[in-house]
């Protein structure tokens, strides 16, 4: 028997309790403490024969029970609940001490926590932690961030209670300061994409195939067992199998049809408009959500006029060209998910290796999937990979898919059903590869209104056209 | 002569510059000064005759000058220097003077600096100022914030000096603090939007249609005597017409296909995030710059291979199909940014006039367009419009338009030509007419792997389903 607890957990919601089981059933010795000391006595009554823990009333009592340096664990709902337990504990630490922020926190703000405690000497660790409730108990994907002396200490306990994949920790240290959540956001503005991806190439099944629920959930579970194969495609072709008891009709008939979203997914794209990397397929998964959300404004379209020429429904051939588009898209969304990783890293100094994060998420998390091995494989290759769609193995992907990709695009467009997130990845991919693009004339008309210059494909320099006067070139 | 001067300019680069010169030619007397007295002479050398001007060499020489109450105009850079300005003119004025700042500030700052100086009693007031040099010193289009009370003494000389269109100036008072730079961002966003829509309309004729830029800008020439008759029609064709002197090739072709940005596209995009208003254009629009603009990444991709079935080149049919495509892409582009201006007007109590902001930009600013007098025929009909796809007149032209816009799209998406901007106008515009979207699907996914719950189309309230245990439906 430990006198001391090696690691406590503060903040017994689902996430938090969780957590605190996982670390405990890992025969981690953890104290225990949430606001209201009820909840922390239902969690020892209910799950104290799963491992040793220490129920903590008072915020002193709490800390006492813990080993020096003394990690600290919070989960409690990012923002300001963050800084108040923050406030509340920071005074009764020591220098070395740990505290690790396991919320869904805006990576600014980790920036922040992380150098007013390290002012203090202590070391304050964001850590994304994925894999909802189910993940927290048995195993999540954790991305850690902070200093390298705090993950020496932390990382083995954590690597212990995460997800493994080939034997493989889903769990390893990403960089410093907010590193950690800002990978985990970008993870969440992925999951965004993917998701809206996936519904799209339900909808083509749906409507332009006329197929039902249930046959589309046996596509997915198809695909499952292929090069998709990923835990959202597999939760899909459950929720398309699933039918609502109440009325006896596919569950996702009886479901309303507006998403709504929490906050990551529009935070990755405002992060990425600042560094300038474009990730459309985030966005406009976002924007689909926001969409869909939109009831009054659904309702005034809905005398929109669709197509007039209807088409003949599409042969069942469809369903293989969805897959290809659906792959295609994918590596495109992941693409530019990882690229904006790279930029995130550039811009803060993190050095974070997008290999080890494909790595990382390869299990325990929502975006788990196989395709996430192919994604480490192209990163080790080549560590500083512009794209992954110029990687071998995705290059041939898609060159594989493009055919069918192209007509899928084409379908939706001519039968009215919405594919932004396939046509967004194929148009992004047209303009990567565009010899030229129509910037040029953007440039033009941007010296023409507002004297902004550009530069010649010739010549070095800046140059302004006197558009007011003889049109002459000046050097600018 | 009088006196004091009416009112002052500080900050006396080319945008101060032209609007002191464009309030002295319209009989103002106005007091100019600037952080180096030597641009100030400058201005009264050369330009002394054009009316009269009160030069300052110090700050309080300046305010001394002005009559009161005070109207004192800052034209700087925004961000920092903006407050700068303000800290150091600040504790010259006295309650009921007016700031008034037309720089390119984001509006949350602007609402801040008005909070902060209304303690003081001074009224701030951020001004939109849109058109560019040109347009400052000729008649720009103004969008002012600030108090009423404000407007009362300052708009009848903005409005003196702003553009006109059929008699009626290009400035309005937009609503209370911040109102005026949210509606200029909006109106940026919308420029970029619309930039890019005009971009890929010439792509695609020349890519496409395999039309030379001499010959396309005839096509936008006819353009521009039609329904899309527009500055940045107008200029398109100038540019596309304009031959380089040092290599007699098309203008177009010596330019760097990289396009710039200076921030307030992004800005509006990261706004529309937060208010949760899908401007897929705009998005679109700053994105395909980014791209552009990743010169390492676009030589790295340049490998990636196109469509294989190669098309037989369109006739000259698609520059008909191209301006249906352009124009439907465009009515989507505004009705985003209207939506974007409602929405903002909701979330910060600014009971913001849609009409009038179409009314202002009719003349002065860079998206002026004959158009806008349909925006302005379609809120006065209906000021609550939720969209301006809705309003009868966009209606049928969207009605008109829809066949040949599918069909600018899948040729764009068969030749492998990118063209963002219209293909996700296109799904924004099949998503918001859906009568069932895929969201329900997403909403049975975010159910399974993070028990969010549910509402359904039959009963109210929350669900969850058991996913984990034996799938029956529990009230949340």
């Amino acid at each position: 028997m430990t006198e001391l607890a090696r690691i406590g957990v503060t903040g017994l919601a689902v996430m938090g309790r969780n957590l605190a089981r996982n670390l405990a059933r890992h025969g981690h010795p953890v104290a225990v403490h949430n606001r209201s000391y009820s909840r922390t006595k239902e969690l020892v009554e209910e799950f104290g024969h799963e491992g040793t823990f220490f129920p903590a009333e008072t915020a002193e009592q709490f800390v006492a029970s813990l080993e020096r340096p003394r990690r600290l664990v919070i989960m409690v709902k990012a923002g300001g609940p963050t800084d108040a337990v923050i406030d509340e504990f920071a005074p009764l630490l020591e220098p070395g001490d740990m505290i690790v922020d396991g919320g869904n926190a805006h990576f600014a703000d980790t920036r922040r926590r992380e150098a007013a405690l390290r002012e203090r000497g202590i070391h304050f660790v964001g850590a994304g932690i994925s894999g909802g409730e189910e993940g927290a108990l048995h195993g999540p994907s954790i991305m850690p961030g902070g200093s390298p002396e705090s993950y020496e200490a932390l990382g083995p306990l954590l690597e212990d209670i995460s997800a493994k994949v080939d034997g493989v920790p889903c769990c390893t240290h990403v960089g410093p300061d907010g590193a950690g959540h800002f990978v985990k956001m970008v993870h969440n503005g992925i999951e965004y994409a993917d998701m809206q991806l996936i519904a799209e190439a339900y909808d083509l099944l749906r409507r332009g195939a006329g197929m039902e629920p249930g046959e589309i959930a046996e596509v997915f579970r198809g695909w499952n067992e292929g090069r998709l194969g990923s835990y959202l495609i597999e939760i899909t072709a459950e929720v398309l199998a699933h039918t609502d008891a109440a009325t006896g009709k596919p569950f996702v008939d009886v479901v309303t049809d507006q998403a709504e979203q929490k906050g990551t997914g529009r935070w990755t794209v405002q992060i990425a408009l600042d560094l300038g990397v474009p990730v459309s397929g985030i966005a406009e998964a976002v924007f689909a959500r926001s969409l869909s959300g939109d009831a009054g404004l659904r309702t005034a379209a809905r005398e929109l006029p669709g197509p007039s020429g209807a088409l003949a429904e599409p042969a069942y051939s469809l369903v293989a060209d969805v897959e290809q588009a659906l792959y295609a898209s994918k590596i495109v969304a992941y693409a530019q998910g990882f690229n904006q990783i790279q930029a995130g890293s550039a811009e803060y100094g993190w050095s974070i290796d997008p290999g080890a994060m494909s790595t990382i998420w390869r299990g325990g998390c929502i975006i788990r999937a196989k395709f996430l091995d192919r994604i480490k494989q192209a990163y080790d290759a080549a560590p500083n990979l512009p794209s992954l769609l110029v990687d071998e193995y995705f290059l041939d992907a898609v060159r594989g898919a493009q055919d069918a990709w192209r007509r899928v695009v084409v379908t939706a467009t001519q039968l009215g059903i919405p594919a932004p997130g396939f046509s967004s990845a194929l148009a992004y991919y047209d303009g990567l590869r565009a010899e030229r693009l129509p910037a040029a004339l953007v440039q033009g008309q941007r010296d023409f209104f507002g004297a902004h210059t550009y530069r010649r494909v010739d010549r070095e320099g800046a140059f302004h056209v006197l558009w007011g006067g003889d049109r002459s070139e000046v050097a600018s």
